[in-house]
């Protein structure tokens, strides 16, 4: 029988996936769940509680496996997938997260740059060629996408995110402020920006009390 | 008695912040927990059982009133304090999170912009000049900035903190893909781009099996 892992330990797998790769990265080979909660600001029986959905990967008493955890949290979260991601709208954000270091280490990679706006068509950014995104249909197979990252403005977001869909991409991560319809078995992700900076806004009140 | 707030609530204040102004725009004045609870995708429980924190505000059987709640939770958050963000870095990203219009209606205002490059010292974006970082120090007090937003590469983003510690900001929102120090009294925010990929990641995933 397959467990199903509640959202809330879902949402903490990125953090334990970073935080157990960097442990890695310093030659680490086993983790404590003692120093684990430590690096990660969570009580050690909340770490047991979480990682009990991922098998026998604790040693009693001795802590997990390092390069052994993140490969199994690496299968849950699907990153060895390598998804390739569509970034539609090459503003400052567009290029910003098309030039953002950390995806490619994470297994996506930018499979095409898209606008709408004549004078960026045709030309590149980072040795890639900004295509039309009216040809999304033609070149979403032959590039082989599967995440739309909407970096439209609001007014636009929505229209591109129904047009990757047309195209066939399964996956939608939008940076535009407005909240987005997607049909059944559709993935959608919405990014606020403004939810980091209202959690640094809280503790700087708190403090300033 | 001050009742203290669980960490899981806090960060789904700014969530509850968000849906309850998009109500609001709407003209609705009262919501109850079960149509929150749909618009957040959270139980009426878990709803309920997170605001009543927040005092009051409830009419039992009916719901909350919409702009009280917003007030207060925006209260809560700190966000009536109008903190001004100095963007540290003007590079793609820094150039986003400048121009990035959600800031300001949520009570966040641009400060100052710095960067180091000779090239870029002086000129302006956005119609604000862009100072050079090494006068973080004579700016901060005029400029009355709060919080520094860190979008230099990973190898500078440390000194780029500590110079903005120095020159007398109290918060720190890191996009650079490393875990900054930060002393005492300081609050720091590590923003990780890569999380809302994750997700994604893990629910085409799921859906692909």
């Amino acid at each position: 029988m397959k467990k199903i892992i509640p959202q809330a330990t879902i949402n903490r797998l990125p953090l334990y996936h970073r935080t157990l790769k960097q442990v890695a990265q310093l030659g680490q080979n086993i983790i404590s769940s003692n120093e684990l909660g430590r690096l990660l600001e969570l009580t050690p029986e909340q770490i047991r509680k979480d990682l009990i959905f991922f098998g026998q990967f604790g040693m009693k008493g001795l802590g997990y496996y390092v390069d052994e955890l993140a490969a199994h949290i690496e299968k849950i979260l699907g990153l060895q997938h390598h998804w390739r991601l569509a970034i539609i709208g090459m503003n400052d954000l567009g290029k910003a997260l098309a030039s953002y270091p950390d995806f490619l280490e994470m297994g996506f990679y930018i499979g095409a740059l898209f606008d709408t706006d004549k004078s960026l068509v045709g030309t590149e950014f980072n040795n890639m060629r900004i295509y039309n995104f009216s040809n999304i249909k033609n070149i979403a197979p032959r590039k082989l996408l599967d995440i739309a990252v909407i970096t439209v403005p609001a007014e636009e977001a929505q229209r591109a995110a129904d047009r990757a869909i047309d195209a066939g991409l399964k996956g939608i991560w939008n940076f535009a402020p407005i909240k987005l319809e997607v049909p059944m078995g559709i993935s959608l992700v919405e990014e606020d920006l403004t939810f980091g900076l209202s959690t640094l806004s809280y503790r700087l009140a708190q403090r300033s009390k």
